[in-house]
Formats: C-alpha cells, structure tokens, sequence
C-alpha cells in the first residue's frame, strides 16, 4: 500500500466526522461545505525550526499548529467548524504520526471542530492548516477602530514567550506555547461590543499597529504590571493568541466584566503612530514591534 | 517595512479581486466567502525538489501549484472560484516574487478565479494551495462506478511526463508540465453524464484504482497507442491532470462528441484488479501504480 494513504487512512481518517457541514469526510478530490451564511477562512502555516523548535513533540507540533490558524476564525468573530491539513513530512512513520494525530484529537475535542480534509507529502517539516468557520453577523475586522475606542487584551501578554522558555529550560510541556488557549468563551459575547480585532500572533505592537493602519488611527498603550507576565519586551512576543481588541467607551464596563482575565490597556487616537506609555507617562522606546519570520530566525 | 507584508502588498494584493464570493479581499484575519448552495474544497502541496525542478522559473512554480491544486474542483465537477496560497520560501527577493506573481495573474486569467488570501513565512520552498470552487448540482465522486461503465480519458497521457523531459532536455518551457492545461470547458457538460471522476495527477493506474477501491468494483483498459504520447509507462506517469471518468454505456456517442480529445479506454468490471491488456489482449505488468512522494523522490 502506499504510504500516504496507509497514514491517511491509519491516523487522520477517524478524526474527519461527517457532519450537516461537512458531509462527506476523507476521501475524495475535495471537501464538501455546506454552510448557512458566510464562511470565514484562513490559511497558517508552521514550519519546524521556524515557528516551533525541531525537536517538538508530534503531539504539540499538532495541537499548537492548528491553534494558531484556528485564532484567525476568533480574531474575526467567527465560530471555528473545521480546518483542511497540509502535512510535509520528510519520512513520517507510525510513531510520529500516533502522536501528531491524539494532538489533532485532542484540539478537535476542545474547540468542537473537524478535520475536513488536506493533503500528506515530501519535504521539509511544515504544516499548512486551512481554518474555516462560521462568521458572526457582525464581523470584527481591523478596519473598524475609531478615534476614542477603548484598546483591550482578552488576557495577560507573554505567555506564549514564557511557555518556550519553561520547555526549552525545564522540560514543562503543560504551557501556553506548546497548547495555546484561545477564546472561544469570550467571542460569542464579544461580537456586538467590539469596532475592531485581531489575534495577537506575532507580538501586540505590530498587531495593533495592523488593526491602526488598516483603520488610519493612532494608539496609545498604557504600559503597567498588571497587562504582561514578564516584562515589557512581552508586548514585542508573539505567540500570545490572545485578542486585541477596540471598542467605544460606552462598553468599557460591560466588556470588563465579560471575563476577569479581559486588561483595558489604551485608546486610540488620531495619527498614525502607536505609542506606550510607562506609569510617570513617559514613552518607552521598542527597537523593534515584534516577531517577522524575514528576520527573526 | 516587514518583508512579509512588504512582498503581499506589492505583489499579491492586486491579484485579489473583491467580488460578491469573496467580498473583502486581503488584509484581515480571514478571507470572506459568500456562496450560494455547496463549496467545494481541496489542499494540494507542491514541494522544490520534489514536485517541481528546484531550478524551475517561479512563473511556471507559481502557475503549475496553482493549476494543480484548482485540478480537484473540475475531479469534482465543480467550478473553481478561488484559492488560499501559502507560500513557505526561505528567502524571497523581488525579483522571484515579479515572476512568480505574473505566473498567478495569468492562471487567474486564464481560469477565472480569484486569489483570496493565505499565508507568507520562512522555510524551504514550499507551495500550499487551499482551491475553493462551486459544487455542481451532481458531483462527481470517487464512489460512483458501477460495474459495466465505461472508463474514459479527458485527454492522451503522458503530456507531463513528456513536458518535464522538453524542459530539462531542451529547455523547452511551453508544455503541459510547466502549464497544464485543465478541462474547464469539459466539465460543465460532463457532469450529468459522469458516474464516477478523478483527476490524473499521480497516474493513470493509481488513480483508476481509487475509483475503483472507493467504488468496490474492478477495471479492464484496453491500452493502444491512441490513448498515450510516448509509451505504456505513460499509464502511470502522473502530471497529467486530464480527466479519468466512468460513465453508463449508453452515453458513449454522447461523451464522445463532447471533444475529439476524449478516449475511450476500458470498462468497469467485478472484482477489485485494473488489469491493462494490449492489442491481443494480453495482461501487461506494471511494476509500480504511479507517482507516490515517499518512494520516488
């Protein structure tokens, strides 16, 4: 038998349920979506030694893989139903494919979604993930920040830097980095309160300057204790998916009291820039607003 | 400037065309896409070295990843609408992105569908492509074949095999390996007559033995010279991308007449052997089925 579909029909075919969506499961040229509505999607892609170190458990490189395209459908609004897998592999066997696929499991159970379909090839390792969702009425896209919203994280910065360095020093695989939470509690009630969203992927200052440039605003962020784990180089780490987000200030309270974990962190303002502000009001200089695959390797 | 959205805005932002599918365009979380009745979708890998030639012109690496990846929405009987690209690269220039952008415009054009978003990132060479296309109201499965369906071809094999010798041997760069041309104009009036379908990619052989596993039936094709360009191996070359569709005896005149391109080259049968027979009808022996990533790099 050839390889690519004894792993297929070994490993990844239990995890594709049919579904009124998604009716037809693995196994043809294509997959079938039927949807109500919009469809939201987005395409992640995670390579080894680039965005996950080369020695991964299969397990995490799975688990983090698909978190990280499905915080795409979240930053949006949406409600994440199912992804499309494209595996390269330079010689996948049993074992790693045991371990990859209970992470793939492990994922779909937690966030209510199904493998729908993708493709297994040669190469280097990199994993290509397909997100598609359901999109709420009101999408929250980067365009939408004004003048005057209130800027929001849904939860602490840094985790995602502090989970790499507790595996990589400690051995600690039960961290942020290696299965990021994402906020599927909150987005549901999110949804008429925000003007604009997105995932905080590579770090909250060049996210925040995405959500600034797409809407033609300025920002500025308050910086204190109580938004990072570690320190203020957290605003510049990545991997934190959490959401950023803007609202009127009408909301402040109501959005506040949506999740004890949701930090008010600024406003934005006219211009173009993204400032922040130390506790005495005094701007701290960043050398640079955070991870760029180009660059950072 | 980041690099990554740097090369997306100068080279890919143009490509994607708002229109009332995909109303938004590049530039937030998630692509918007807005159907009437079934998607259909499919991920297709095309990796450097092993895929294409690691020398090859990004024109012709962009514009075979994409035909082949929009090759499974006509498999299907669908109408391609649009595509995700995610381009892995280890270090893009914009010399590489000029030719490779031109090879999308053009396929675009060619095939009328619609860059939508995706994904730019560090790595080795490596092309993702999700296709997104409109279902018909009857697809065309893998599972439909029945026993005494006739097997046809879309067009002769072994134009791939035969490109990808023209361009190495003689630097011969108009072929059907480096563009393959798709059955865009077959297929709307195939999709009534078509019991079962797929496309030949990895090979005349294996690929007719996925219709007939999924279908649980045999098949006999009766090779002659008419069917092929150079020799028998050209039944499990791949690259081909014609079409390989089963249908009821009773419309061969009609499929026939659709194209003079069409052959006719075997029958369903019990079982769950393709057995190939030559002029006399004797069984000729392959050795292998056709291309498979793991074993024939």
């Amino acid at each position: 038998m050839e390889k690519e579909h004894y792993f297929i029909d070994k490993y990844l075919k239990a995890l594709s349920v049919k579904s009124s969506e998604y009716p037809m499961g693995i196994g043809d040229d294509c997959a079938i979506i039927e949807i109500k509505d919009k469809l939201i999607t987005s395409k992640d892609i995670s390579v080894s030694g680039v965005h996950f170190p080369k020695e991964l458990d299969p397990y995490f490189i799975a688990y983090r893989s698909i978190a990280v395209a499905i915080s795409d459908i979240f930053a949006m609004g949406g409600r994440p139903t199912g992804y499309l897998l494209g595996i390269t592999h330079p010689e996948p066997n049993d074992n790693w494919f045991k371990s990859f696929s209970k992470g793939l499991s492990d994922f779909n159970n937690d966030y209510s979604v199904n493998l729908i379909g993708g493709d297994l090839t040669k190469g280097e390792l990199n994993i290509s993930v397909t997100a598609f969702g359901q999109a709420p009425d009101r999408l929250l896209k980067r365009t939408g920040a004004s003048i005057g919203d209130l800027i929001f994280i849904s939860d602490l910065l840094g985790r995602g830097k502090k989970g790499l360095i507790d595996y990589r020093e400690n051995n600690n695989d039960i961290n942020h980095y290696l299965k990021p939470k994402l906020p599927n509690n909150l987005i549901p009630k999110l949804t008429n309160l925000a003007s604009a969203c997105i995932d905080v992927s590579d770090g909250l200052l060049i996210d925040l300057k995405r959500i600034c440039s797409l809407s033609n605003v300025g920002a500025t962020i308050n910086l204190n204790k109580d938004i990072y784990i570690t320190d203020k180089d957290d605003l510049i780490a990545g991997d934190d998916y959490v959401l950023c987000f803007t609202a009127k200030e009408e909301f402040e309270n109501e959005i506040l009291a949506l999740d004890s974990s949701i930090r008010l962190i600024g406003q934005i303002e006219e211009g173009a820039e993204v400032k922040v502000l130390n506790e005495n009001d005094e701007e701290i200089e960043y050398t640079k607003d955070g991870w760029e695959p180009f660059t950072s390797i």
